[in-house]
């Protein structure tokens, strides 16, 4: 089965019907409405490549590190999107959960995906209690203080930040996770795999900084010109459009080179151009096309 | 060491600048705040004291379980003080969260804290990984859905609410959870100790909406008449007062009943006769002199 279809499927047993049986019906509902249809996928697909490439022998495990890592992502966009942030009507091109199903449901949906988050290695099914403890401490480490998302996001009600420092809790400590939590699964060393991580991390981030200001707001899906309204530190501000591209090309390029020898190191780095391809076209059209924010 | 002393050193220790060192300074200021000083600690000190009776032979495991029980009420308070829910100025005599630090802050705050609880049962020091996900797997369900604090709090949102269901998931998880930690962290088997925690856990909840309508604010540190106010169900709307009083000393009964074979089993009740007198005493006062919101 292909990648993204197992990922889907394991994210649908977690969010199905049964686990939440006597659960109130609209926190459930709001629960899926943050996960389901999802974007691109881009950390759990990153977590199982990188089990794979270490020919992992807990499957399970990585599937368990995949779904954890989307979870918090998808927990991380519901309360970047409530009103003392954001405020974001969009999401994925659908109204967002706070405009759907009001503030309380919101910031309650977000604490439950948090919390499932770290329930799922926690499973009667799971084999390998170190590893999968081992894997619950990355991802709390991803997502919490001092240098997870949650820290990240902090970093906007103080008044000097550190750009990078900024980044990389925001953005870069799920794709760190990702790649750590991959490694983890098979039992392998972790660390030489963070290099990777913290690469696409930042490369993606630089992608979504772009975006924000040449994008379209129904193509993403999501609003635009957000970084500006809410005077947030952006490379775009920092390095202008065709400083932000170079960028970005350059950190893919270090991405690529920082995939470690493993059984599959080949098909890991295609991979990674794989998704590099993905976003640059993208840009390269808003680039020829920038809308009028663009260029005010 | 006595055990109220050990919680605030451990507790103390997860939120210590150095662990934290690199975090946005005013997240970690809000963090403390949330903590520190805190309630009766009665849901940590329940846990060790079932550990303790237990004969437990991993005490940084339980001291880890108590620490996350009390983080996530910690958080749990955080969240329900948000301008979304019962927008409270105060909390434990001091300014709450989110008016000391702003929305955003307690938002994050709430987040940091849910996360770091899953944090502390995995350090590296923890020698029993098999227990400790099983603990892992507590907390999580304590918390979230369907039938953890966070499902609690999202009955609020649904138009029809059974309120002994929507008790035991707001205010009994963590009860529940508190006895299941404390033998789990002794490996022993946790069913025997769930019936205690749930007793515990709804006259706790009983006293608290008595004290929500005959309670002093300045006395209890927070607003009183919150239940009414955001039209929450609760027991003195369905039981009167002097059915709520009953309804709490049949339940505290039973708890003492409720405490299984064990070690320490003459110990374990002493200390619930000890908590049901702690509350007893507020709650007589009260019937006694109503303020004139109890007779309205």
């Amino acid at each position: 089965m292909d990648m993204r279809k197992r990922i889907e499927q394991a994210l649908e047993r977690q969010l199905a019907p049964a686990p939440h049986h006597g659960a109130p019906p609209k926190l459930l509902q709001a629960m899926r409405h943050a996960v389901f249809p999802g974007g691109a996928r881009i950390r759990p697909q990153l977590c199982l490549a990188v089990a794979q490439a270490c020919a992992c022998d807990a499957p399970g495990l990585a599937l368990g590190g995949a779904v954890g890592v989307e979870l918090l992502h998808c927990a991380s966009l519901v309360h970047d999107d409530m009103p003392c942030f954001d405020d974001a009507d969009t999401r994925r091109g659908r109204p967002s959960v706070q405009r759907q199903y009001g503030e309380p449901l919101a910031l309650l949906t977000g604490d439950a995906l948090i919390v499932l988050a770290f329930e799922v290695l926690t499973g009667p099914d799971v084999n390998h209690a170190e590893r999968a403890l081992a894997m619950q401490r990355t991802l709390a480490q991803a997502a919490g203080s001092p240098a997870g998302v949650v820290a990240g996001q902090a970093w906007e009600c103080e008044t000097e930040v550190d750009l990078s420092q900024y980044q990389r809790a925001k953005t870069g400590a799920l794709f760190v996770a990702a790649t750590t939590l991959g490694a983890q699964a098979a039992g392998a060393t972790p660390e030489p795999w963070q290099a990777l991580g913290e690469q696409l991390g930042e490369a993606y981030q630089v992608a979504d900084d772009i975006r924000d200001v040449v994008g379209d707001a129904a193509e993403l899906g999501k609003p635009v010109g957000q970084d500006q309204a809410h005077d947030r530190p952006n490379a775009m501000q920092t390095l202008g459009l065709s400083g932000a591209l170079k960028r970005f090309e350059s950190l893919m390029q270090d991405a690529v080179a920082a995939v470690p020898a493993c059984p599959q190191q080949s098909a890991m780095r295609e991979l990674v151009r794989h998704e590099a391809l993905r976003l640059v076209p993208q840009l390269s059209i808003a680039w020829r096309h920038p809308n009028p924010r663009a260029t005010a």
